[in-house]
C-alpha cells in the first residue's frame, strides 16, 4: 500500500507542496518576507499549532486555512481579472442575443470607449458577470476560461495574470501545506472561475475553491449524454457575511488562519478568530505604489472601489490582534519567480 | 518536515483509513463480501485506476469516489434516521412555538399515535424537518446532534443507528481511500445532521459531506461574537439531479466512482459514468429481508415509500453496466464488527 499512500500524499500536498521546497525553503520557508512581526506571528503560529507538545496543537484534521485571492494572492488593480475576462466575453453574448447591444452597460462596452467603460458601477459589472458567465454548460465554461487564462495579458506588466501571483503569499500557501494545513481559496470572484486555474496556480484543488457560485441545471443532449448548465441563479454571494455562509456550507469547520485584504474579509476573519484555542488572521495592506499599488483608503491611502481597505477595518484590526501585512515594509518582493519587480 | 507530512496523511486517509488495516484485510480489503461479479468488478476497477502502466490510470488528484448514506452505508428503513431525531425534536419546537401543537403535521406527532405517525407522507415530514432542523446556531445544532446520536437507539436491533453500517461498504470505503481515492459523501440527508457523526462512523469529514443543505445567517451575540444560524431557506436539494449539481458546487470534479441504492442517486451515477476513460457505478438492492430489509419495488420486491429501487432503475443498470449489489447473494455479513446478524 505504500505507492498508494505516497501517491495521495502527493495529490493532497498539491504541485506546490512540501516536495517542491528546496532546502534554503525548508530553514526559511518565507525568504520574501522581510524579519518584522507580521512573518514572525506566522512561524509563531505554525510552530504553536503544529508541536504536538504545545497547549495550541490543532489536529490535523483540524487545521484549515482560508485565503482570499483578489488583492491577497494576486493582483486585483485596476480590476479584478475575472471582469476583464467577462468584458472580453460581451461579444460573443450580443453576437448570440443581438438586442443586447443597444442596452446599457452591454452598449457602453461595445463602444469600446476604455474611458466610459471605466467608469462602470459594479452594479453594471455584475450584470456583465451575470450575462457572460452563465447559459453554457459547465465543461464549455472550464474549457473557454482556461483559454484565455493562458493567453490574456495584464495591461500594466504585460504578463500573463496567472503570474501577477504574490511571491510571500506563494510562499506562505506552501509553508501551510507543508505544515499539515488544507489551504482553501474564499474568494469573492466566481467560484468556477477561479476553479479553471487554482490547482496549476496555487495548488489549490477544485473541491478546495469556495467562491460566489451560481445554480446549475442537470440535463441531457440530443444524444442522452447528461450536462449540467450554469444558471444564472445566485446560491452564494462570497463577500462579508458571504465568507463565512461559505465556509459553513462547503467546508463545515471553523478555520484556523484566514488571509484577506479588504472588507469584504472582515467577517471571514471574525469568524476565523472568534473560535477558540490559537488563530491567525492576516489582511495585505496595498501601500506600495511603486512596486504594486497604493490604496486604502485606511492610514489616508487613496480610496479605490476595488479591494477596499477602510480605516474602521484598519482599526478593527489594530483592536483584535489581527496583522496588517504592509506590502512595502513586510515584503521583500512582490511577485512569484522573481520575473517581476523584486529586491528592496 | 516527515512528521508533518506524515501527519496530514493520517489525517487525510482519516481514522478508518489504511493504518487500520489488518494483514488479513491486505491481502483481501473486502472479506465481507462473497467471491462474485460484484466484488470483482470492484477490484478490477480499483486496480485499472491505480496502476501507472494502465491506460485507465486515473491521477490520484482526479480520485474521487461518492457514496449515498441511508440504504447505501447503513439501514434506511423503516424511515430515515435523520426523521426519528425530526420527530424526537418536535415537542421541543412546540414548547417554544406553542400554536404549533394544533396544527398538521405536529398535532398528529405530538399524539404519540405511532401508528398516526408513521403514515405522515413525506410532505408532511419534510415540514417537520424545516421546522425542528433550523433557527438554531449551527454550533447549538452540532452539539445536539451528536448528543441524540450517540443516545438513540434503533427499534429492530436495540443498537445505536451508527452500529448499522454496513460491513461490505465500510470495507469498501477503506479500500476505496487506502487506493487514492477521496471517499465523499452525497447524501439526500442533511448536510450539517450528517458532519455530526460522518467522521467518526465513516472516516468522512466534514468538508467531504455533500447533502441537502439550508443556508446559514451571519449575525452577532449581545457580546459582539459572530454565529451562524440555520435558516430554513434551501440551497441544495440533494436528491435526483440535485445530487449532480451538489458534486460540482461543492466538489468541482466529476467522480469516478459513485455508489448508491435508489432512484434518487440514478443522476449521479449516470452523471459520474458519463465522463471518460474508466468509471464504476453501483447500486445496493435490499433483497435480504431476513438479514435487514427487502424492498424495491425492482424484481418483484415489496414497493416502498423509503429508498425506493424502480424496475426502471434496474434495467438502466443493466443496460448501462451498472453493478446491482444483491445484499444477499453478495454480501457475506450485513453490519459493521460482526456485532449483528452475520454468516450466511
Amino acid at each position: 500500500m505504500e505507492l498508494n499512500r505516497r501517491a495521495l500524499l502527493k495529490g493532497s500536498v498539491g504541485i506546490l507542496g512540501s516536495a517542491g521546497l528546496t532546502s534554503a525553503q525548508l530553514q526559511d520557508p518565507l525568504p520574501s518576507w522581510n524579519t518584522g512581526p507580521a512573518k514572525q506571528k506566522v512561524v509563531d503560529f505554525v510552530r504553536a499549532t503544529t508541536d504536538p507538545s504545545s497547549a495550541k496543537f490543532v489536529p490535523p484534521a483540524e487545521r484549515i486555512a482560508t485565503f482570499d485571492q483578489d488583492g491577497t494572492l494576486w493582483v486585483e488593480h485596476p480590476i479584478y481579472t475575472q471582469v476583464v475576462y467577462s468584458l472580453d466575453r460581451v461579444p460573443i453574448v450580443v453576437k448570440a442575443k443581438p438586442n443586447l447591444a443597444s442596452v446599457e452597460p452591454f452598449k457602453t462596452v461595445m463602444s469600446g470607449n476604455r474611458e466610459a467603460i471605466a467608469k462602470l458601477s459594479m452594479d453594471d459589472l455584475m450584470k456583465i458577470l451575470a450575462a457572460t458567465l452563465t447559459g453554457m454548460s459547465v465543461d464549455d465554461f472550464q474549457s473557454e476560461a482556461k483559454i484565455w487564462i493562458a493567453a490574456a495579458r495584464d495591461p500594466r506588466w504585460k504578463k500573463p495574470y496567472t503570474k501577477l501571483t504574490y511571491a510571500p503569499m506563494t510562499e506562505l500557501l506552501n509553508y501551510m501545506r507543508a505544515s499539515g494545513y488544507k489551504t482553501y481559496m474564499v474568494t469573492g470572484g466566481g467560484q468556477d472561475f477561479v476553479r479553471a486555474y487554482a490547482e496549476q496556480v496555487y495548488g489549490i484543488p477544485p473541491e478546495q475553491v469556495v467562491g460566489t457560485a451560481g445554480g446549475t441545471t442537470y440535463g441531457y443532449d440530443q444524444n442522452g449524454q447528461p450536462f449540467l448548465t450554469k444558471d444564472p441563479q445566485l446560491i452564494l454571494n462570497d463577500n462579508n457575511a458571504g465568507k463565512p455562509e461559505g465556509i459553513h456550507l462547503m467546508i463545515g469547520r471553523r478555520p484556523y488562519a484566514a488571509f484577506g485584504n479588504s472588507t469584504g474579509d472582515r467577517q471571514m476573519l471574525e469568524y476565523t478568530t472568534a473560535g477558540g484555542g490559537e488563530r491567525l488572521a492576516m489582511l495585505v495592506l496595498h501601500d506600495d505604489a511603486q512596486r504594486e499599488y497604493a490604496y486604502g483608503p485606511a492610514q489616508g491611502l487613496p480610496d479605490t472601489k476595488v479591494g477596499t481597505f477602510t480605516q474602521a477595518l484598519y482599526d478593527e484590526a489594530t483592536s483584535k490582534g489581527w496583522i496588517v501585512i504592509s506590502m512595502r515594509n513586510d515584503w521583500k518582493s512582490i511577485f512569484a519567480g522573481g520575473l517581476l519587480l523584486s529586491g528592496r
